[in-house]
């Protein structure tokens, strides 16, 4: 992308009289007009819309794209503008001609998108300016990033685009006018329910802006995010802070996550129930450890209706103090053990931290397990098989990595023993999350609620008491945001197939206006073939024979959406008896055969998941250093990398650690203010320690205090 | 059943020195014990117990029960007992030798059921009593029935038993005595966590008391109600009042609908997603009726840890207000009708009202669907839809029968345009229990919330808009205590088969001493062989072979649970390749040979589960009755029935109706102070009406007011 600096340099030597303006980021015209209406130094002025189209032609022409420069609220009638062009059939561009061609994308596309246009290239450009703007005093346009305007009079805008070199073809059409002939079918606008939603919604039916991703995920990780996932329909915001909505796109894929789970604890013997998601205040303190870790972040229910409850009820944070002491009723004898229960429930923390979507939210929706066991042993079996079904899920469902562990004293839950975890990688900061936890509670917990049994081995009438051993553990709709944050790209959401709620869209593509009804009913009824084969065979396919939309536009709507594999079938395909495939992670084109097309589709989306996973797990494999020297330790963090180190495993060592990380920040890597602070935490002790050198007891030295090293632990910054 | 005033004069004539007291219900010793304790003029007493039992005997003998009567906290080794009588293996006696024989039914047994032994059997029956017993001035035995304790000396127990005509068998042995011998196997007692935990876990080990169900369905609804519920493990309660818990048996029906239900809607195109349990003061209240409905049951947040929230949130009561704001923003034109979601969540309503479990509890599980149409036709077409899967869900999975209809301007959602309902009835208590409503919402919260599109229909530049019309529906786990009210006995839950966590229970019988350990070994590796095969073939089988418990321990056990099927498995059936089948709903015994062991069983399921429907429906349909008199409207409700009448269909008459059906209620009927008051109340207008007679427009009247009647509606005392 070019360099805004130098583009205003050149406005200004063509004439530019207005300042730019700074503004918050205007994802769409409304936005865009909102933020200018409160930002000051505005002019008077008109809002644009730069669109960018493709005319028909013979494969072996080089590409000749129509750059169409208009008031924000002209309709761009296409078909109306290829006959005064005398061009055939004007489409929306690809993604690819807008990145190729125009080193730029969706939302984000400008006139002075023309200064990347390569020289081999600009001579086949047209440019359509609308005479609405030729007069004004200020057009605004974004310089290239939504988060800035500039505003240029009619004139300057002219001299610009005669600056460019080598363009040929640049004319000036009453756009409107233009549009005003009676409407084309594919012009046709869709109806809007209010005056203010109009411009969007223009926008939307000539898809534009508002669709796609308009922030690069290298550029603004947290916006980007953000607009992945309500963009994508996944998620949207919601008028009490740190709630969110969780959208069906996301949904499906807890559904999934639910159902293999679910399977899972069952062949375990783990049983489902639902406890209240009240507790009252007696039974919240009664575990003291527990309590001060929950208790800041607590939401208190004190009145109903106009009446105060006589006491104040609390929300689960967890629920280990709202079943344990039903747990000491039900568990009467070391026969009514292993006690398994399990539930899948909402827990409300009310932090007060800020909130980030599936990440960190005041309610969110999770599974708790808890149980309870004559030994230790037992438990700790459990522990282990709970964690590898949730190290499954990020790697079988969810095409995520993680790496087990231990935490550490500081870092493991509150009131219980020792808490195991899977712990994934986020490389668009380098830092690590955790994924889920399975937590050993010990005795302490049975000690606090009295859940005891006569031990079984001994003998005579005063058989001693044995406190069972416990467990806890559960994993949360954060799998859906970590999933997002390492498979999206510029261009929206990547799905994972087997969570992906719609697996293979199909669109028909390659219809023209010469096209007669009967060919374009035959590929309508084609997709629809191939949809009621695919969905036969087991695959979440859709068809996509939405009218009044181009194929342009539906790829974009799919994309966004993360759908792993498209089939576009047009004329083309159908003599052939193929139908063209795309998949969504890599953009990789390939003609599939009508005839074993169930097969080949199937093996497709295993490809997807299983090379969605492998590319994961070598970017976190490349990203995890060990380091040996504590003056490595920062700039390892600070390259985006998480850390193997010795350790000591002393809790004073890590208090350290994440003290002199934060200090030693070199300031080169802006600190996100969403995210915690830049000090490092421990994140686990690997189960895989590394081999290679050998961790030598006695002699291998702690990194960072030079005490005697105990284990490899893994540190990072993390959410 | 005896009569008590009966045996209270018969035990006066035999020298009855204390008077007998009156007291809430004792379901165990402990609880005996309370109430006594509280309880004025009870003089210093021995609590006992009344087990029976049965030898082994030759199956052409007449069965000749053992009655030990004991102190409550002497342990009977029923081993040394048979050793003492010189009788084969003493077990505990089955439920029929119970009913049968002593006209009683376990948790209320005493030795006054020795009265009730017909003439033929009283010769067989051998009586023990505790010498423990012999020297006390007080002894206390619950005569019949366990509200009551009537306390006697030794000597009148003695002389009581004496009266008993015919009855040959008397022994006095000091049990104590003969338990302290070294414990045989059968004998064992689990351990016991507490001191106050002991005796009830006596009871529980050696089978009788607290196990079984000692409160018939038809003596106190309310309070078999909630023992069936506890004592299958269905539910327990829960220290926040209105809340409980809800246990794997239940939440596995839960699931069962769930997972029917979600496919049901998913084949009608509606999606799954999740909203925030919180809604904020503004978007709760902006629509008023609605908000005036749930207003004085809403519970708020207004703490979270230590800190006020700057503005109370409420907890959502439904849904409606929580999710129409982001319809409006999601819905933008007409192209993005329908929009069809679903969410599964709980919501809270904190009603000050005596809560009931699963039926009026603050907290509850429940689905609800919000869509929204471009048209009223749209609409009303999916709230019918799914009525339909809601009739099917009571019918099909929960074997209830239900009638469907709409429901009157009186009893409809506050808010929306008409209410269409299925409604269930519990013939225990005659009273009609809502099901389950699928509101059609008209366009009041969409003109609300602003909610429109452009008219597709329309042409020109201004087309006018169009509210969207909405439904939304719900179903809860309400269903789940209809299903218990509708189908439990006086053993406890009855299962329809295809919401049966355990829908076969496979238990080893007809082992006695004299079979070696080979064939035990022999009768568990067919119980496991037949489990294995079962759950091949998709039937949810379990094998029971825990030692130290007896085959009737274990009947009794899964009677409770109301699994479906027992399989009894023993030499016997091995021999002969059978395996002996005993249906829970009938106790109806049937061989079935081994080769077809699968086909048989699944079709014994259907077979239950059908017949369980047929029943429900045979019972409902004769206790709902057409009423053409106003004088016959009150005395068929207290005949514990439904009425159907002509109806005006006014609000006014409604009210009437109900005023006057309280007022004149005859008082013959005690009124449960559980549940609503007795006036009835409008339940439907059945979408079947009645043929016969025909309802004349204009003709036939309103059995209350005497106006036109315009439809028959359905009327009841109601939940």
């Amino acid at each position: 992308m070019a360099d805004i600096s130098a583009l205003i340099t050149k406005l200004s030597s063509l004439g530019l009289n207005n300042p730019t303006v700074e503004h918050a980021a205007a994802d769409n015209v409304e936005q865009w007009a909102e933020v200018l209406a409160g930002a000051s130094n505005v002019p008077k002025h008109v809002l644009t819309k730069t669109l960018i189209f493709k005319p028909k032609q013979p494969k072996a022409d080089p590409v000749a794209p129509i750059m169409v420069i208009a008031k924000s609220d002209t309709a761009v009638n296409s078909k109306a503008l290829g006959s005064e062009l005398k061009l055939k059939e004007p489409r929306f561009a690809s993604e690819d001609i807008l990145s190729e061609m125009f080193k730029t994308q969706k939302g984000a596309v400008s006139p002075f998108a023309l200064g990347n246009v390569p020289k081999e290239n600009i001579a086949h450009v047209r440019v359509v300016i609308d005479k609405a703007l030729l007069g004004a005093d200020a057009v605004a346009f974004h310089p290239l990033q939504n988060t800035r305007t500039v505003f240029v009079t009619g004139e300057t805008l002219q001299a610009y685009i005669r600056s460019i070199e080598g363009l040929a073809h640049v004319s000036e059409i009453d756009l409107a006018a233009l549009s005003s002939d009676p409407p084309a079918q594919a012009a046709k606008k869709p109806a809007a329910s209010s005056a203010t939603a109009q411009a969007s919604k223009v926008e939307e039916a000539t898809g534009s802006a508002k669709l796609g991703i308009e922030i690069a995920k290298e550029a603004d990780f947290s916006k980007w995010y953000q607009q992945v996932l309500t963009r994508s329909d996944m998620l949207d915001y919601y008028d009490v802070s740190g709630c969110y909505i969780v959208r069906p796109l996301a949904y499906f894929v807890w559904q999934q996550i639910q159902e293999f789970f679910d399977a899972g604890i069952r062949a375990l013997g783990v049983k489902n129930c639902y406890f209240p998601m009240f507790v009252s205040q007696r039974a919240l303190q009664r575990e003291k450890d527990h309590v001060e870790g929950f208790a800041p972040e607590v939401a208190w229910v004190t009145k109903a209706g106009s009446s105060d409850l006589p006491e104040p009820v609390a929300i689960r944070p967890t629920s280990e103090t709202v079943m344990y002491p039903y747990f000491a009723d039900w568990i009467r004898s070391h026969r009514d053990l292993p006690l398994k229960l399990n539930q899948w429930c909402s827990v409300v923390r009310w932090e007060f931290k800020n909130p980030q979507p599936f990440l960190r939210t005041r309610e969110f929706l999770w599974q708790e397990g808890h149980c309870a066991y004559l030994t230790e042993e037992g438990a700790m079996t459990e522990v282990r098989d709970i964690l590898t079904l949730y190290r499954r899920v990020y790697e079988e469902l969810l095409a995520v990595p993680v790496v087990e562990g231990i935490k550490s004293e500081k870092e493991k839950f509150a009131g219980g023993a020792a808490t195991t975890t899977v712990e994934g990688f986020i490389p668009a900061t380098g830092r690590g999350i955790q994924g889920g936890t399975s937590h050993y509670l010990g005795q302490n917990f049975s000690k606090m609620f009295n859940i005891v049994v006569e031990d079984p081995k001994a003998t005579g009438d005063d058989k001693p008491k044995i406190h069972v051993h416990q467990t806890s553990w559960g994993l949360s709709t954060r799998t859906i945001g970590v999933m997002v944050m390492v498979h999206g790209d510029n261009k929206g959401l990547v799905m994972p197939p087997r969570v992906a709620e719609t697996q293979v869209i199909i669109i028909p593509t390659g219809l023209t206006v010469k096209h007669s009804d009967a060919v374009r009913r035959q590929a309508a009824d084609a997709c629809l073939a191939v949809e009621a084969r695919l969905r036969a065979a087991g695959v979440r396919a859709e068809c996509d024979l939405r009218e009044n939309y181009t194929p342009g536009f539906k790829f974009s709507h799919w994309e966004v959406r993360g759908v792993p594999v498209r089939l576009e079938i047009g004329p083309a395909e159908l003599e052939q008896q193929t139908v063209r495939s795309v998949r969504r992670d890599t953009f990789e084109k390939t003609p599939l055969a009508l005839a074993e097309l169930e097969a080949s589709v199937q093996l497709l989306l295993v490809n997807i998941q299983d090379s969605m996973l492998a590319r994961a797990r070598r970017v976190m494999d490349e990203r995890i250093k060990m380091v040996f020297e504590w003056t490595d330790f920062v700039p390892t963090l600070n390259n985006k990398c998480l850390v193997v180190i010795p350790w000591c495993e002393r809790e004073e060592c890590e208090e350290q650690i994440k003290e002199r990380s934060s200090r030693d920040e070199l300031g080169d890597e802006p600190e996100d203010e969403k995210a915690p602070s830049m000090g490092a935490k421990s994140l686990c002790l690997p189960f895989k320690q590394p081999k290679n050198p050998p961790l030598v007891p006695g002699e291998t030295k702690c990194v960072q205090c030079g005490q005697n090293a105990k284990r490899y632990a893994m540190f990072g910054r993390s959410y």
